[in-house]
């Protein structure tokens, strides 16, 4: 079979059968494309569904020429089509293979095997602007907060040299991609249609910027609608195609939990912003956290970089509050300064047996005390510094 | 040695060293309250440290007189002392025995031995208040989001009988405390002062509500003073006297995220509410649930209730969406209706094909979408039904 043939007969099966369908999928590499293309033609599809499937279809046109005009489609627009035996070939899509997920009632959560192909508008080979990525995805319908999140999270990447993977949504996706591009970074668009096809209409404009500096990606034919299953189908790639997925605003019945179920599913880094938990938009976000123990919980950039950075590079520092020079004190130290009163001043003798200490003790924790300047010594005994005034003309 | 004489010792013994001292703890258990306090006053304390506080204190009164003057000073206000021996002991504050934090460097983190004795206020015998409790524990500088979920989460543990717990702060104790109350409910404030002496003064009206349904208790004598140390003294007796605690807003440097620790460190439930990422009263709770897998997400009293409710009670209904005709759809149907024009009607074999499924399923699901009233027939075909009308005077 020439390299032609394969192509073709790729895009004439993800045609007949929706994309990540496993049989379909096993045929290929058990026969390659071609000759599995011939067996479902001739109705020879080893399950039932799926040889229903292939005859309705075949009701709407020979499925080589439906590829063949898809094919030249393409060309016109300016996308081209990747196979896996293509350079650019993100392999790492191949995971999907062991994707089983623990509960898989609906057909997209059991047919979830690697794509056929990819439809690819931009200029980035595909393997490269995939290798070093990061999903961030979430809600459509995203709150001020969370856009804010998405949006610093997609810059902090694309600021990083990490290119930036997402859906093409309103909402957390569209604040993603933003973030990214504000960074003058790459940015990955996977869609649910064809590259071709804008949807929702209202990102035409982003599209097109996503396809200038970045990437649109597909599994469907150019023309192909956004039909609502497509979208769960789509997500697996989302997951897989990444180093891992940053989950930022999702409500209790999300898409978005999808993908990082996936994510999970396939041992990819599973990152989960959360939120007010008086937002409807966070309840996803947190229920991810409590059913799976191995979703991380990162409050930003630093987080993820650490979560999906080499090991060694890109550690956050834990979170630690301002220093002070109380934090310079031993316990018998702080005990003599919380001893002091608040106005006015005292003996030695009194603030050492107020504190519980030993006269010598007492001494010379002052004498540090002193030094941070925190306690003044006066005439008649020891008090308190005032703090440094606030803002000037204060105290 | 009688029972007044082992209250009196036990007072003694928590002025000359502070409550948790590890090594007085111990003489106590070896020789019980009066012989210990007589040991340390003939100077024969273990340790260099403690025989060096005890000489210092001794400068400022004689012991067993100071002891005898705070009972008789409780007397006058209305409290009493309550020791190991007294049927209205909380026992499981004796789980503090095996309390070790991995990380102890300072003095408060390592001498964390069980109380001495506490003071108390109020009518509970404390042993039935803390039977059923929950802690709830946070910022002072609480924000708006913070104060409404402690409220909301001490109304709801009152409401189903559970005690609150807290310190007396401004802020999140506050907040659990008023929330307590105002369902009727038992709260208790456990003081790092004398339970005469009400600190912050800001709070003292809400002190004197707390004693009139609920409990003022302390470790430390009437007329004792709030001093800093103090505080996280206090926070093991709250983490050990309940089944759990909630924290609800801390910032990286947070008192509050020791209650939690010391909670993790005797294996009682420690519950998280997480908050926005901008927030920095949000930031010790999210770091909280990243360093401590034991440490569980709540984001209510649903949660709660969940975590620390008797097994196969109180459990949470996992967050769901509301429920939509279409979640009956099986996959096939799903299809057969995304596959619908959005306008106008279409005929049954053109669907089958677009769809992918042959025309006797096709038709089979779409007398199921009829049902569901999400399809319409009409003489020319098939239409999608409109949504019901979202207010009145609506398409």
């Amino acid at each position: 079979m020439t390299d032609d043939e394969d192509r073709l007969a790729r895009v004439a099966l993800t045609w007949l059968a929706e994309p990540g369908t496993r049989s379909v999928h096993r045929l290929v590499g058990q026969w390659g494309a071609g000759d599995a293309l011939d067996l479902l033609l001739d109705g020879g599809a080893p399950d039932e569904q799926l040889r229903a499937a292939v005859a309705a279809r075949l009701g709407a046109g020979n499925p080589r020429a439906v590829a063949a005009e898809a094919l030249s489609r393409a060309d016109r627009l300016g996308a081209r089509l990747v196979v896996p035996r293509d350079d650019e070939w993100p392999r790492q899509v191949g995971d999907l293979h062991r994707l089983v997920l623990p509960v898989a009632d609906r057909k997209v959560d059991r047919e979830t095997a690697p794509p056929l192909c990819f439809w690819v508008r931009g200029g980035w080979p595909l393997a490269e602007a995939l290798d070093r990525s990061v999903a961030v995805v979430g809600a459509r319908a995203a709150t001020g907060y969370g856009v804010h999140v998405a949006t610093e999270i997609g810059y902090g990447l694309a600021d990083r040299q990490w290119t930036v993977v997402s859906g093409g949504a309103f909402g957390i996706d569209s604040a993603a991609h933003r973030g990214a591009l504000s960074a003058g970074g790459v940015t990955v668009a996977v869609l649910a249609c064809g590259v071709d096809r804008p949807y929702p209409m209202g990102n035409t404009a982003l599209f097109d910027r996503i396809a200038d500096t970045g990437l649109l990606v597909s599994e469907w034919l150019p023309g192909s609608e956004p039909l609502r299953p497509r979208f769960l189908i789509r997500n697996r790639v989302i997951a897989a195609g990444t180093r891992g997925s940053v989950l930022v605003e999702a409500s209790a019945r999300s898409g978005a939990t999808q993908t990082m179920r996936r994510a999970l599913a396939i041992e990819r880094q599973a990152m989960v912003v959360p939120g007010p938990v008086t937002s409807a938009m966070s309840v996803g976000a947190h229920e991810l956290l409590r059913e799976y123990p191995k979703a991380r919980l990162v409050t930003g950039i630093a987080h993820v970089l650490e979560e999906v950075g080499r090991i060694g590079a890109d550690l956050a520092e834990p979170a630690r509050g301002p220093h002070r020079p109380t934090d310079l004190l031993d316990d018998e130290a702080a005990l003599i300064r919380e001893s002091l009163p608040r106005r006015g001043t005292i003996g030695v003798d009194a603030l050492a047996a107020r504190a519980g200490v030993d006269v010598r003790t007492a001494l010379r924790k002052l004498s540090l005390l002193e030094e941070l300047a925190l306690v003044v010594r006066r005439p008649d005994g020891y008090a308190l510094a005032q703090p440094p005034a606030r803002r000037a003309g204060g105290a």
